[in-house]
């Protein structure tokens, strides 16, 4: 069977798996902020009817702006993307032909971007027995034949998250080698305690910074990324993108985000509440999840091997957990779930103690 | 100096002019219907916020089959894009490295892109003095040396329509010559008596056709376009494009928007009506215009080469012309202009009054 791409949009996963989707099921597979969009979205909504009509800016200047006074960065080491999506695949085109090493497990469209750009591409393995740890000594010799590292923080699917000394310890590696950090961010806004990495490219101008504003401010719908990194790279970036690649909407609600730090706060309080809760039922219920800084996380009933009698049953029960067959090194050993709203968890909570009441014996 | 690449956004023609923009200034210089977007969009505008939160269909399934339903086409024929000037950046891609031929005078984009993707690039000049009139048996020459040719049907800048016998010589004696003709159709729709040109498909396999939703619908912010071509070619270009490319709104909007045959009808007697009033006063005014089947068209005084002093003195009175400096073969010897609102063409009419009265001597 060939399994969906990616999470999100479920009616795809019930029809690769011949399954009836409930009315009531719950998407788990997309990680995003559980909250909703901030409420200055809605209050605003019938103003941004106004950027229909018009072309939007193609250099996003008002909106390169107000992430460069924010992150103390200049508006021309900053791209606007349709999407990180956009930004990885902008990459790609940097990367074409050459050697690229991907840290698995991790966010699928590196490997399919680095193929269609025809690179060269090798694998490192984290390992889910150490917690996915992430040792950069280990990695000099795979570094001294690449060009660039993929390194998703906190990672997607695990939700591990890896300090900034690590990061700045990989990067060291990386600058002595002649080799790219690609660095996502895409989830950093809902790590306690993250510690900005931004300030690294003055010492390292081999450092790329993707972010994401789709997952924090629950807008995937409407597509907004950006990348941070030197002046030269924008410039060849840029000159791949298509003109007017981000919408008007966007661009627009890009700027009025830029100002929600309680409502940042407020989620990561509220996830951190929720994973704590989830985090306590699943050890009592004997089942393995990653130690995640995230807002998703990865389980698997230690009984099985390949998770898809779980999978299958979740999906029966209206829960749509990720699949993860096509992440190298997990293979379906696992599954990943967003953490969603309290009620929406425990009716997760509820369908798994369901499976283990329905399946008790060694399986 | 630098001209600005494209029409639209005129603060940067006022800033890279070092003119001051009027307060109640008017942009010409962007193809959009006057009439903005249907009514259904605004009706239907809060429902649209439930579109935020989700992750687009990165298939865009109902879109595509609403599209395939109205045309008679196949759903794999077709490819939705983040706005027309996606699709022809995914063009590109295909086009790397390979021969094309570009009829100048061609909206921009073709050329950059196709420079980005280092291909061998050959220009065809259409002659002002024919009306820019494209006779297909005098391109064969060229088209023997190379892989693809773009027209824009009706072109722009010039607005001037080729009829179906002309687009299917071009297509037969490319096709002699496995040359891809590309037919950017996105401004079609404004054309009376256009001929649909999609069952061409049937027995032109190297006929790829770009259509954008953005000019008839007033939706430029939103970014919507589409391509139909053979289903391999749709393929290859489908693996370059980002994922989840076309934003929520944009696919639903695209699905409200299937069925605004009457919104069109009335667009097109709108524009015919302005157009003949504004062609009128030209005529008595002793202009140059180019005979537009579009909802643009070319302008020049007569008394000038380079407009530019023309160009300027509109400016300073508020009416954005598009200039045509990087457009080869007109080379700021013509202006652009959107048809607009009645009021709006007439605010234009006196300031070239003025204009002509301000400057009544030959220049």
């Amino acid at each position: 069977m060939k399994w969906p791409m990616h999470g999100a949009n479920p009616q795809y996963i019930y029809e690769k798996t011949n399954l009836e989707m409930p009315v009531d099921a719950i998407d788990f597979s997309a990680n995003i902020n559980p909250l909703g969009p901030p409420p200055i979205l809605l209050e605003m909504w019938n103003d941004l009817f106004q950027t229909v009509h018009l072309y939007p800016d193609p250099f996003a200047s008002r909106l390169k702006e107000k992430i460069s006074n924010k992150y103390g960065l200049h508006p021309k080491q900053l791209l606007i993307g349709n999407g990180a999506a956009e930004i990885i695949s902008l990459l790609g085109r940097i990367l074409a032909g050459k050697k690229v090493l991907l840290l698995q497990p991790a966010f699928s469209e590196y490997e399919e971007v680095c193929r269609i750009n025809q690179c060269d591409i090798h694998h490192h393995y984290l390992s889910a027995e150490t917690g996915w740890e992430l040792i950069p000594s280990k990695l000099e010799k795979d570094i001294r034949h690449v060009d660039a590292i993929f390194l998703c923080n906190p990672n997607n699917p695990t939700g591990i998250y890896y300090p900034k000394q690590i990061v700045e310890e990989l990067l060291a590696i990386c600058k002595k080698n002649n080799c790219y950090v690609i660095l996502d961010e895409a989830f950093y806004d809902f790590v306690i305690g993250y510690e900005d990495m931004l300030p690294l490219l003055k010492k390292f101008s081999n450092l790329i910074v993707i972010r994401s504003m789709t997952k924090m401010y629950s807008i995937p719908g409407i597509r907004l990324g950006y990348v941070v990194a030197s002046e030269e790279l924008i410039v060849q970036l840029q000159q791949f993108q298509s003109q007017w690649s981000i919408n008007g909407i966007a661009l627009r609600v890009g700027e009025l985000l830029m100002g929600q730090e309680t409502f940042q706060n407020k989620t990561q309080s509220y996830i951190e509440e929720e994973k704590e809760r989830l985090f306590s039922f699943f050890r009592k219920a004997q089942f393995a999840y990653s130690n995640s800084a995230a807002n998703y996380y990865l389980l698997r009933d230690t009984r099985l091997t390949d998770q898809k009698d779980f999978l299958t049953f979740l999906l029966n029960n209206g829960i749509i957990a990720r699949h993860t067959y096509n992440y190298p090194s997990l293979e379906g050993e696992w599954l990943r779930f967003a953490i969603k709203s309290r009620l929406e968890n425990q009716q997760l909570q509820g369908v798994v103690a369901k499976w283990k009441q329905s399946h008790p014996l060694s399986l």
